[in-house]
This record gives C-alpha cells, sequence and structure tokens, in this order.
C-alpha cells in the first residue's frame, strides 16, 4: 500500500464519490475548549465512507472480473457500498447476510440491485458458503478492511481532508477516526502522510472493544473478547487487519476510547448543532473531541463522522440526551 | 433588485458562508417517480440559509453604521444568522425576541454574541419598542426579508445551485423552495434567471398559510388567516413582502401546498436516506417533491432544505412516520 495507490483510487472516484463538507460549530468548539473540524462523511452515498472503497475496488476490477460479478460479506455499511458501487458499474453483487439481519438493510441492499443471500448464523459457515458461491460463480471476494484497492478507496477522504484542513487554517493537530479493522484508519493515516504530515490521525474505538487501541499500545494485533453487543455495531471487528495494522501502527497516535453513552451525546449534538445524523458507531471520534479533551492535543481536532446509518428508534434514544 | 447586486453579496460572502452540497438517494427518486437533488442548506452555518442574508447585510454596512450595531426582531433562524454575522463583522446585534420565547432560542442567540432585548407580546408593541431603541442607540434594523441586501444574500443560494445543477446535467425543471415572506425564494429566482432560466422557481407552503400560493394566482397580496399554529413555524409569515413579491410574481410558477403530515414524512426520509436534519417547515419543499410528484414537471425536480432547527421532541415525533 501506497500513496500512489490511493492517489490513483482519488483519480477514479472523482465525480462519482461526493466530496464531503468540513463543518463546524462555535457551540462545539465551546465544549470541546478548541476548534472541531468535521468531516461530514455521512453525507456520502449509502451514507457511509464504505461507498468509497466499495467503488475503489470494483473500478480496479479487470471488465472481464467485473463482467463475472462481486461478492461481499456484511450486514451494514459494506454490503451497501458495494452494492452501489457494482450497479454504477454494471457489475452483479452478491451479498452474504444473516437470515436474521434487519429487514431494513436486507431490503436496502436488494433496493441497490444486490443479490443477497442469507445464511443461518447457527447451522451454516458464512466463509464455506463464501467460498462455494464465489467458486461456482466466478466471483471477486471484496473483504471490508483488508483489500489494497479498498483501504486506498478509503484513503481518498484523507486527500480530501488534507485540501480542506489546508483551507481553514489546520496544519498540526490529531484528527480522530472511528475505527473498526482500520481500512479507513490506515489509507486516511497514508494519505495524510503524504499531503499533510503535522495532522496525526489517531483511531477511536467504543469501550469493550478496543481491539485497535490495545494493538497499537503493545505493536501486536490483539483481539476482542466479545464481538457483538455494542450499539456502535458499525465498527465491532475481532482486530485489526493483517495489511491495516502495519499501517497503523506505523502512523498513528494512541487509540481513544469512548463509552456508548458518550457516543449516543455526541449523535444528539452532531444532530443540534451540525444537522447531521451519524450513527453511533460513526459518532464515537466526535464524542472523543468533545467528552475525552484532555486526551487529545493542538489548538484544532479533527474528527471524521463516518457513517449515518441509525435506524429511528436507536436515533431516538440518543435526542434523550440532550 | 438585481443579479449584480446578488453577484456582489457572492464576492462579499466568498470564504465566508458555506457552499452547501447538492445530495440525492435513489431511494427518494423512487418516491418521487424522477430524479430529486436535494440542496442542503440546514448545514449552512447556524443552521439555515438566513446566515446568508444577515451576513450580506452586515457586510454591506457603512464602518460607521457598523460600529453603531445592527438589530433585528425575530425569535428563530433569522436571528442566529443575524448575531452570528453580527459577531463575525465585530459588530454589536440586538435582537428583539418575545420573552416567552423558547429558552433554547434565546440562549442560542446570547451564545452568538447577541444582546437579546425582550418583550412582552401581550402588553408591549414590538415595533415602537425597536423603534426606540433603534432611535437611541443608532442602530440599523436588518429585516428578515423586505430588504435588499438580504435577498442578495439569500439569492447567492441560487448561484450556487445553478453551478451545482449545470454539473449534475439538470438544465430545465422545477427548483422548490420553501417560502415564508419570499427574500430566499425571489433571490433565487432573481439568481436562476441570470444564470439558469430553464429552471423555474415555486415556492412551498404549510396549509393554511399559503399566502404566497394564493398571491401568485391572482397577482395580487394575500394574506394568511392565522399567523401561528402550524408546526413549519420557520416559514408562517402574514403575507409575502412588498420587494419579494413582485420578482416572484414575475419569475416563478405556481406555489405549491403540503400538509403538516407530509413535511413530517420529509422530515423523516431527509433523516433515512440523506442523513440530514431538517426542520418541518425547511421540509415542505421537499414534501412536495415527494408526496405531490403529479404537481411537478420535469425528469428531475431539484428541492432547497432550507433550515434544520428543530428540537429534539418534534423531530422524535418526525422519525414515527418511518
Amino acid at each position: 500500500m501506497n500513496i500512489d495507490r490511493i492517489r490513483a483510487a482519488a483519480d477514479r472516484l472523482a465525480g462519482h464519490a461526493r466530496q464531503t463538507p468540513l463543518l463546524s460549530s462555535p457551540f462545539l468548539d465551546e465544549i470541546a475548549g478548541r476548534r472541531v473540524l468535521v468531516k461530514a462523511e455521512c453525507l456520502q452515498h449509502t451514507g457511509s465512507f464504505k461507498f468509497r472503497g466499495g467503488y475503489a475496488a470494483l473500478s480496479a476490477l479487470s471488465e472481464a472480473a467485473r463482467a463475472r460479478g462481486v461478492m461481499a460479506y456484511s450486514s451494514g455499511n459494506h454490503a451497501q457500498g458495494v452494492a452501489l458501487a457494482a450497479r454504477m458499474h454494471g457489475a452483479a453483487a452478491t451479498i452474504l447476510m444473516p437470515s436474521d439481519a434487519p429487514q431494513l438493510k436486507l431490503d436496502n441492499t436488494r433496493a441497490l440491485g444486490a443479490e443477497v443471500v442469507t445464511y443461518d448464523r447457527a447451522s451454516e459457515d458464512r466463509d464455506a458458503l463464501g467460498a462455494a458461491l464465489a467458486e461456482e460463480r466466478g466471483l471477486t471476494l471484496v473483504r471490508p478492511y483488508d483489500e489494497p484497492e479498498v483501504i486506498a478507496g478509503q484513503g481518498t477522504l484523507g486527500l480530501e481532508l488534507a485540501r480542506q484542513a489546508a483551507k481553514a487554517g489546520v496544519e498540526t493537530g490529531d484528527v480522530l477516526v472511528c475505527c473498526g479493522g482500520g481500512g479507513l484508519t490506515s489509507g486516511v493515516a497514508l494519505a495524510l502522510e503524504a499531503e499533510a504530515p503535522g495532522l496525526r490521525v489517531r483511531p477511536v474505538e467504543p469501550e469493550g472493544f478496543d481491539d485497535v487501541t490495545r494493538s497499537l499500545a503493545d505493536h501486536a494485533i490483539a483481539r476482542n473478547a466479545a464481538t457483538a453487543g455494542s450499539i456502535c455495531d458499525a465498527i465491532v471487528t475481532p482486530s485489526p487487519g493483517e495489511l491495516t495494522f502495519p499501517i497503523m501502527d506505523r502512523l498513528c497516535g494512541p487509540g481513544l476510547v469512548v463509552s456508548d453513552e458518550e457516543a449516543l451525546r455526541a449523535v444528539a449534538r452532531a444532530f443540534q448543532r451540525l444537522k447531521i445524523v451519524v450513527e453511533p458507531g460513526g459518532a464515537v471520534a466526535l464524542a472523543a473531541a468533545l467528552f475525552r479533551p484532555e486526551a487529545v492535543q493542538g489548538d484544532a481536532v479533527i474528527v471524521v463522522c463516518t457513517g449515518g446509518n441509525v435506524d429511528a428508534a436507536l436515533f431516538a434514544r440518543a435526542l434523550e440526551t440532550l
């Protein structure tokens, strides 16, 4: 992985991915005690940064591979990102989702043109099923983060951010990124290393799922004890990736950890002060900026709000914290 | 009023107002039966387009007038727009607000640096009080819509929209604008007349407060029977302005009217599909595009979501329509 691959992805994404805005509010600055600049990536197509990686992966395939189609395992943001990117390339997408996934996620993924294949979590082996399907149909698997073109696609956010931060007069400080497997975090870190070396990327995770924070502290991949059970479901992964971790270990500052309650309060503040819809897992970086200011360095902090795919009931619960 | 005044305002606003994005979702296109492009002006500073007019007015004042300060009557979006614009110009802002205005609105306006002067709606005459204050302190009154520089400032949204629509390949069709006194509607209509003459501006209002729609139909200023009582409070005004109406009468297509229920459903769809927070009064144009498609013309429709200053309880109520 290197910056050239990210730049090439940015060329392919130009005019297809949105350049999401960098927002701010004096009210958030006051809470944080410093300037807070928010990259509103929840406004990306399909409501999360995952579209960037999906589009980068699809656009990097040979025509023959694209004609055979792609596959992804996901019940969430990656599924939708790959589905829309495939549709934009005229490619078939097959998405493996657990049969007990929320109906809305199944419906949304199908509505974006993907074929959804469900499996029973208890009795079926997802990987074996996926491998059989890929073999039978000649599908290319698009992994959610440990995939070079996906990392490159997510890294295009970092190229945009470098330009936007410079325009806002911010050349040094922490860039807080909501982190699951590390595809976005590592891609942005590589982009900023090249384009804005005074900015330091720091992953942010929910309590109980702080595998990246612990891995960075120990310089070795650590795993989470649990693999589900956070309202920040979009960024719950078992461990950092084998491709993403070395990049993060080389470039990223210490991780930050926030509580589910802080994530919900950040969702509410983004509603109230920025007028954007952020899901809890996409709000942990904002939560760290607002509610853990002592752990952040610099006169300004940059935050990536990574996604907004939250259901109405959970969003309403977040608003009750106001 | 003319296009040169809007262009001059755009020059002054450059780098100070946000260029808000033009968003879309295949799910909204499907509901409407045509492409729907949404200008997300709720992402503007202070959460509504009113900042544009406030900034245009402040930046057009002489240094002497600015040093004396400005005044506005408003309990809502105009108050916040003028307050922040004044602060950015180092000018004092005095905002007259009813003493029974929601505490949050009073607090927000003060937090943006304005001096809030409250009056008792039942016993005091707001206009007389304002005139006395203006006289005593030498303040310049910034009217919410019947003010040339304010119309010019709101019109800068139209200049942006003309560029964004061209980039999206839309050169003809209806542009639906949430309409109160007509400052935004008339400013955008003037901008599009010059820059995108194939686009036709149409005001959208809530039922029971359709003064502009009736005025356009009769080519004469009509008034609303009621002046309060809609959840679309931000766009409830007694009648179109004396400056704004002739512009709308010359340039705008027929008005559209939606129910409060439709406005709430549009708020919910903007949450779900665009990840933006829109207040009911800022969502009536989207409601018309989604739920009154037979009244709209063209293969694509452009919608301006004008503001996002909605309290959590009302927003949660809107989400219950999903």
